[in-house]
């Protein structure tokens, strides 16, 4: 099947962005820019991969979330917390609905350019503070989009019921770089080590028991 | 309820904008300029109405359509169609999936400043060509934007079983005023009067016995 991927440039979408190389080809990969404090590294990431691949990458530029939405994710937002990911403070970085706007924009280039699938890389770890990652909102955006389309447009969420370090385990196997990826929220030069999505980026080397080749501030 | 209404300053999304404010307080009015041949003449409207109304307005560039997506209705498409809306040619005029692009940024409008509801004016004359106009893709993104946002955002489809006909009914007992709306696909100063979406404003006038007030070219 013809694809449109996902790809942020961090472990999950570049996992999955490799993965679904195997069995489908990638006509377009997608990624956004909408101000979050770590764009400009992980879209760096984001255009390696999807070079190394030789796949198209569009980078769409969402001005209204960068000057409008309320998250401590984006720039104009408070602090970034710091601790284990699954705190109840994590939620100050949710974006309202930010991958029900992705989804949406993949499902139009999809049904422009003649792919059939859309490839999210959503998994169970964020389940609990991100309600656009769980299964119900996938499988209803899904139903949305297949709905809303002439040619049957699905979505695949290949890491829906698998956790972050599943995902690194898989991605060993696939030979995926890791050091070409990027994870924390605060968006230095360096990942800073303590914020919630650093946390949980060395938890998952950790359980998938592979060595983490990130450099760490602290 | 506090809404944020979809507004292209058109029949339908213009009468909807008046209906809902019957009811609702009208948080916010999005639009959308992405590349139609029309675009400049339908924000000019929604502006006006919103202007009117005191309600805040905010237009969103969607410039990934303009320069990516396929479709006739785009300033880079082929020549609009002529004659009946019901007619297979307008289906070269669909922008692929752009209700659900729309309707995805309105939840996250929504969630940033805490309204509840979505109005979007799709209706059923619009079912048998446009794949996101129809019942089964309204209720599936329904459910998406309710399963992937905190507060269980909801759309309102006040128009989903009435055709324009009914809803330039209604708007005349709103007082809508039908000459500060904009129709025809072909952009041009005034009302072509022979593309399928003149010939559909033509008709809705005439099914539901008001005078038409657009001064057309043809």
């Amino acid at each position: 099947m013809d694809c449109v991927v996902l790809l942020s440039g961090g472990i999950d979408s570049t996992t999955a962005f490799y993965l679904i190389q195997k069995e489908h080809r990638v006509f377009l990969a997608l990624s956004f820019d909408y101000g979050s404090k770590h764009n400009a590294q992980e879209l760096r990431f984001a255009r390696y991969h999807a070079e190394k691949c030789g796949v198209r990458h569009e980078i769409i530029d969402l001005d209204f979330i960068r000057r409008s939405f309320k998250s401590d994710l984006l720039q104009s937002g408070g602090a970034i917390p710091q601790g284990s990911y699954d705190d109840d403070n994590m939620k100050s970085t949710v974006v309202p609905f930010r991958n029900g706007i992705m989804l949406a924009i993949a499902a139009g280039y999809a049904e422009s350019i003649g792919a059939k699938r859309i490839v999210i890389a959503a998994h169970s770890g964020d389940h609990a503070i991100y309600p656009d990652c769980r299964p119900g909102f996938i499988r209803s955006m899904g139903e949305a989009i297949s709905a809303g389309t002439y040619e049957d447009i699905q979505i695949l969420c290949p890491f829906l019921n698998q956790n972050k370090g599943d995902i690194v385990r898989i991605g060993a196997e696939l030979g995926v770089d890791y050091s070409q990826t990027w994870s924390c929220y605060c968006g230095g030069d360096l990942h800073c080590g303590k914020c919630g999505t650093c946390v949980e980026r060395r938890e998952a080397f950790a359980q998938a028991g592979i060595p983490d080749p990130t450099r760490y501030q602290n």
